[in-house]
């Protein structure tokens, strides 16, 4: 598939650092950095913007608050090809206090949504815009959502905000690929003036092949992370993204490298990917809040009665 | 998805079996075949007809030879409600000395063949399929074959053979669903009275999408095994079909209980699954036995050279 439009955002760090408090050296994020940089990958996302009256530095890795001092370690020398990206999460920093986009290493800030809250997302978003920033919104959860409050929330977006780019995001790795087909021809026939790009999670070894899915149906903006890693069963392989397009200006090796390095020993630290409570949590389409539990018990693979307990749930 | 022509066939130990030479103790095989049957799966497929005269039997466990007294083990006094099916290799058995189908435990027996083998392929068939037995074709590596051979070999099948049902057989995990959807109407539209069956490989994480692909093509076999255990990268996870197929006669629970007592400590003895390596050498559609090597080599995750090696290679 060779699509000039197509953008393709890696969000190992940022995503992968829900599994461990952000808790990578600077030496780990640098490499990270520089072998997507190398790879013709459009955007790195490092992190987030959260406030450091909220939060405290040593409970977390730099790459929680990404201040432009985190980021001048990241960067250093390195000839800066690829744009950076952060998450800006609603109520978790003050706006006001963001530098122009022009004095900053941030390229992109993503402003993650629920549908209820989209009020607030788009008000965020236009705030940042006017600082230069290129915006998305990346609707959470839409597995959950009410078809006519999604439809309204997209048509606000289309009407009332300047964002550049609305993400659909599977977040509990529920969606089948004709979802996926339904939901990307809805999101591009409301949003007629804005790109959409995907973010899949992997509870049904199909964030892959939605994302392809989404490709099929114009969706230009491509979520993925080095093998895979980020919360839970993660996110879609950005090794299997780049062997499926076909844009020359993509090279794996600097990915395989680096997979090399760095992500099987980490594999071995901390716990991301298929397992079968977060299949069970993505069957059943729900917050994969409660495998994440059990994976952290004695109880991790007691596979059966986490299926009776979440089910029996389920039906009251 | 509920389409009551539709027949689950779970081939754990069948081609888990080509990863261990077969070495499952009996109790380990009963319970994978109590689950199954307890679970509404139509088939179990546990091993080969293989020749004593050319095998030897202390090199192997009892599911690669599948005599009459090994499958008796193995049901015992359970009541039999999925069909046995066992895989008859070309040239591996004499079919002269297979009893009728009327006084063994098999019930149906499925031959792999390449394109190019297929006249010595449909003579075995139809030598069995006269014994009673239920047969199918299994066209492997189609990913290599030529499109006019491919039409050639099946409307010889369709023509000349007895045969109930020809498998679309993805061996080394290269195809995407565009692929799938294209041959699977090609063999709707040859094979006009023939079922047609699918057996993927998971080397791009794409075997439960490309079955799910399918049968959204009007596929009505369907491979799949437990924790997708199988050869390299393994198959189609049979916990995530039974998730997908809404046909209320399967049951999760059983397959969930052998998980958990069985496959954790399995997957610790043996490897199988989505590697680098087999993405690698999926993504170049080549056999995975160059990625088998490297992965029972001290190199086994020396990615990036491996990548060179197979991509100069290719090159010549």
């Amino acid at each position: 598939m060779y699509r000039k439009e197509i953008k393709v955002l890696d969000c190992t760090i940022r995503d992968g650092g829900l599994m461990n408090n952000h808790k990578f050296d600077d030496d780990q994020v640098r490499r990270v950095f520089r072998a997507v940089n190398d790879s013709g990958i459009d955007y790195i996302e490092l992190g987030y913007k959260a406030d450091e009256k909220q939060f405290k530095r040593e409970d977390f890795g730099p790459m929680k608050f990404c201040s432009e001092k985190d980021l001048e370690r990241i960067v250093g020398n390195t000839e800066k090809k690829c744009k950076i990206s952060v998450m800006a999460d609603i109520g978790r920093f003050d706006p006001n206090d963001v530098i122009p986009a022009s004095e900053s290493y941030v390229d992109m800030m993503r402003v993650a949504s629920y549908v209820k809250d989209i009020d607030k997302a788009i008000d965020l978003t236009n705030t940042l815009k006017a600082k230069g920033y290129e915006m998305t919104i990346n609707l959470m959860a839409v597995s959950h959502a009410r078809e006519r409050e999604l439809d309204e929330a997209l048509e606000q977006i289309e009407k009332e905000s300047g964002v550049d780019v609305v993400y659909l995001v599977d977040s509990f790795g529920a969606l089948y690929s004709e979802q996926i087909a339904y939901l990307a021809k809805k999101y591009k026939s409301i949003l007629k003036t804005r790109e959409i790009g995907i973010h899949t999670h992997n509870n049904q070894q199909l964030a892959f092949a939605n994302t392809i899915e989404a490709i099929i149906n114009n969706i230009n903006y491509l979520d993925g992370t080095i093998f895979g890693i980020g919360r839970a069963a993660g996110n879609c392989p950005m090794e299997l993204l780049l062997g499926f397009l076909k844009n020359p200006k993509f090279n794996i090796r600097p990915i395989l490298q680096v997979l090399e390095s760095d992500f099987i020993k980490l594999r071995q630290d901390i716990e991301w990917g298929y397992t079968i409570p977060y299949m069970i949590t993505g069957i059943l389409d729900v917050h994969p809040r409660a495998a994440m539990k059990l994976r952290q018990s004695e109880n991790k693979d007691d596979y059966l009665s986490f299926f009776e307990k979440l089910t029996s749930e389920a039906e009251i």
